[in-house]
């Protein structure tokens, strides 16, 4: 693990390292706030073209992290480097844009493994590291849809769970549909098992008793043909899991969106892990 | 004055404008962030190679803007556009290093007029679209030289200031000495007018009564060469200048140090326009 650099922020340290991922295949980047008393992890997933720098930079988060004693940690969006063909033909696929799970599919399979490095490497690395077992995860845009669906095919491993603007139906939206069509494959029967709300709906039991916190701006572009809060908000509903979907009436999709209500995130997650 | 980009922040509006600027003779950008209720406007300067949106983005400063009411006016750090020989040549004069001064020298005598356009065109465009009359002025690195100096130079126009990690001496650093020498000529007797500790010097009582805040990282790589607070420090207690100087172990020169300190100095601003 090589830290690239290094900054102090609000009494706490801001790193940018690397580190060779196995899962990956490539050195795989990510950022991570360690705030003077950490007493839990938070993962943040970020959207389509980010990367680890995005969330970190433009945020504000560090401040109640700080705080609250919440490491943060963020994740690069997909593996850079592999060389694949096409890989940085669009920004909605490929590099930027790894949708958090395991390609199965040529010539995605060989690196884009999202799923498995967070779950099965960096997260327990980071975990191992710094000591801090319980974790959150929270994410925007691609990146909520990680969040979501990675909490939700992964039981137990997450306490508590937030998203902005998540893609939260992605088997029914343009994005989801090219994203999985390219990864996963032609055959949609594969697709549900990385939907949040097709997920959600095959509960027994709600995941999150303590409750989701989703937050939504009306003012988002991508609202009407992308996102679908409702879809999740319904499938909710109908298992009995507990959620606060809150729609903001002019908040774009945007990190001016994201910091205004970042805090809000930090606190639903401090007081369900601490 | 036209709108290029505008985004909900905090309950208040985050726009990025354009304008015709006749001082600058050339298209000139800026941000304003306008909280939901108003009261005092607080314009901040930005260091070299930075633009109208890296304080926006990265300081998060509209958190306590928007508590507080203070309206942020972020200019950009020079004309764009002008096509003068040289302009790009390097990262520390011409382009992105306006310093904040109306050049005497050929070519940049023409476009590079920031002090004119900010205190005779930007300035009082925005006090007069907002209703806002007092005004406070801060900045970082040349930023934080440009809102010394002209608050020295223009007595009266600010009630209050601040700076962080300024260039505080630049008639004794290298980054001054070429931005002087290009853009006011070789003659080093026009220089010191423009250099805030020398201007504090020849103070005959403290321009600021209610005190000046600077903040300064300890690990900030370009304080041994380039900034000097000291200077600016000695030239205060020399003419009875109340200043809060905070020298802070492990900071370095960039924004993660900025946004740690930014509420200290918008609730100084607004302790003092308020």
């Amino acid at each position: 693990m090589k830290i690239l650099s290094e900054h102090r922020s609000f009494n706490g340290t801001q790193r940018f390292l690397q580190h060779d991922s196995a899962e990956i295949g490539l050195p795989m980047r990510f950022a991570l706030y360690l705030p003077p008393q950490p007493k839990a992890l938070l993962v943040f997933l970020a959207g389509l073209t980010c990367t680890e720098e995005t969330f970190t930079m433009k945020a504000g988060a560090q401040h109640l992290a700080s705080e609250l004693g919440l490491a943060l940690l963020m994740p690069d969006t997909s593996p850079r480097g592999a060389n694949a063909p096409g890989e940085a033909d669009s920004w909605d696929f490929g590099v930027g844009a790894g949708f958090y799970l395991d390609a199965t599919q040529q010539p995605w399979s060989k690196h884009w493994r999202m799923e498995s490095y967070l779950l099965n490497e960096l997260i327990p690395l980071v975990q191992r590291e710094s000591g801090l077992t319980k974790t959150g995860l929270f994410g925007h845009s691609m990146g909520g849809h990680g969040a979501l669906a990675l909490a939700l095919r992964h039981p137990g491993r997450f306490q508590s769970l937030s998203a902005f603007a998540p893609i939260a139906a992605p088997t029914q939206c343009p994005w989801g549909h090219k994203a999985f069509t390219g990864y996963l494959g032609e055959d949609r029967t594969t697709w549900a098992a990385h939907d949040a709300s097709a997920l959600m709906k095959q509960q027994v039991a709600a995941p999150y008793p303590q409750g989701i916190l989703i937050d939504q701006g009306l003012a988002d572009k991508f609202l009407p043909d992308q996102l679908h809060p409702e879809a999740f908000e319904a499938a909710c509903a109908a298992v009995g899991q507990p959620l606060t979907l809150r729609r903001h009436e002019g908040y774009d999709h945007g990190y001016y969106f994201i910091a205004s209500f970042v805090d809000d995130h930090l606190r639903h997650h401090a007081e369900r892990l601490m």
